[in-house]
């Protein structure tokens, strides 16, 4: 049993965070909140959302299968498809209701109900394990600093090099004609670990990424030579966090 | 002898009530107003519009041809450029002009002077019938919501049901994995007259018909069983009025 | 050696004046500030630019070779590149730096710093004579008026007549139905020299022209009979002019 009441701008900002990286997931609804975890269909990138109960306006859940290992629901979402209908609530109130038995979750918005049917968690690519990673630097940055140079990176090149050279952190696209480059000191930024080391990330991934975080103050980078770029950051007012893990790409020369 | 002054934003609400129907139509200009009627291409779709010579800051119509049934002049508009030129026009008078034996409709905003050349009304298919009809179900309702839920609705199918229960209101949609349905009860409404009926309607012509409504604050429903649907709505601050007709789609099953 | 900061919108106005009609250009770098003269590829119209050193906060150039003749450096610039990156900053300062060496101008704005590669000069098309003409009519008119005539231009033809009737300025586009028509009076214009004379110009020329103008209050306009129109307009609040030519239509009939 699962039934939810959420604000509608922040059960949308919820989805957009999710459908920066992918279209539809398993999404575990427990006692203490909601958690998915997915990978695109490149196997490039990877979200990890929580959603903590206090997020809600109202939340009960009670597992149907009475097993310990069971006390959460397991269900496939069309996040797409549910992001164009919240898109039509404005500060409305959304309510949720799940159904096990018909697999289909019911949402209200005021006078309008929306039923979707769940998919197949069989048929849904199984949640990817998160690899153990190690970050020697961690970069706190505002959230439009970031996205302001991802926009202008979009007019130059397809690859940007994102890495710190002693108290700086950078971001870098090199076109055919021409280069762009945003370098933040550390009295610029939030936070800073020091440290000479960098990686290359596809632009596409970072600029869905980017729309996914917007509403966001903050992110936080998670650096490493030549490695994965992990992105964290808060969604409803602290309530929810979501983390985006994107792998580097080779730099040829 | 046709000479008119209205207020810009008054007349590209008319003509775009008319346009969500027609692209062009035979107005009917007599001594109390404006006049059209007009079917869609595919027979589908009518609209009926009607707007007093009150809506006019200045409204002067002599009828040419002396005889009795000749006291309405007939004139063939491409309202699609119309809406065009209009558009441009701010909260601007405009001033219209008609020159019958030249065939031209002379429209002025200010310095800019448009002269459209009339469209052969013979060459323009023939005002239709306005079939007898009995509804036997009114429903009146907020524009802005019936629009809301038009707009829901095309994220999902291609049909739309609209119905009464009991004493509630609904417009239903079924897509293949999902179901919208907005449901008002009696007191979130208007008005309602009770019943048992519903119909289907293509989702396009709704779309169309729902942006050519947008200026009215209401909308009456005419509701039958697998019948038409008939919405009237005012223009011009009440001193105009537009029906529309829309056939209803037969259910397959 | 060329350094100098400018607002950013400033930069942005110019670089849009200069787009309108070139997307790149040989840029005159000179100690009273900078030039830009380009010709479409059609060879139908041309750009002429100037930017006066006052425009800039800071502004500082010597030239490299010594000679007399070569007081002034010349660089090949990819405006449309630059805009899209200049796009992007609000009202902040703009720093610019040559390095005439490398070939690259170094643009900052804030932490985020843009390196363009210069375009070879002799790559690009030579900078066009100015021919010597002498318009005996000129029209000084409020540019948004003629923008708003040239958007509703755009819904009905391909040309348009500029024209002055005695103390009347017009501008009149012809379709294939319809007709349309700005007749402004002497004491509805700044200025108007009357005469009787008018030319035929390519709209898809003058529409790219009103977006390159649209920061300027007002614009000169100079007419002859059959003859180029030259459109003259400030812009940086007065310290730069800009002026468009474009060669007439011959009237078919």
């Amino acid at each position: 049993m699962f039934e939810a009441r959420i604000d509608a701008s922040v059960l949308r900002e919820c989805i957009e965070s999710i459908t920066a990286v992918v279209d539809e997931g398993r999404l575990r609804i427990a006692e203490d909140g909601l958690k998915l975890r997915g990978v695109d269909p490149a196997n490039v990138a990877m979200v990890s959302f929580e959603l903590h109960r206090d997020a809600f306006d109202d939340f009960r859940f009670k597992s149907e299968s009475g097993g310990e290992s069971a006390a959460a629901a397991e269900v496939g979402i069309d996040f797409v498809k549910l992001r164009g209908i919240i898109e039509i609530g404005g500060r409305e109130e959304v309510d949720l209701k799940l159904d096990e038995q018909a697999q289909k979750l019911f949402t209200r918005m005021g006078s309008l109900a929306y039923t979707i049917s769940l998919l197949d968690p069989s048929a849904l690519r199984k949640e990817p394990k998160v690899p153990e990673l190690e970050f020697p630097v961690q970069v706190i940055i505002e959230t439009e600093e970031f996205r302001r140079t991802i926009r202008a990176a979009e007019k130059i090149g397809d690859h940007i090099m994102l890495g710190v050279d002693g108290e700086e952190f950078y971001m870098q696209i090199e076109g055919e004609m021409d280069k762009l480059r945003l370098g933040l000191r550390k009295e610029q930024l939030i936070h800073l670990t020091p440290g000479t080391l960098h990686s290359l990330y596809s632009l596409d991934y970072i600029s869905a990424m980017s729309k996914g975080m917007s509403h966001a103050a903050n992110i936080t980078l998670n650096l490493g030579k030549d490695y994965p770029l992990q992105i964290d950051f808060e969604v409803a007012e602290g309530k929810g966090k979501v983390s985006y893990l994107l792998a580097p790409r080779i730099e040829s020369e």
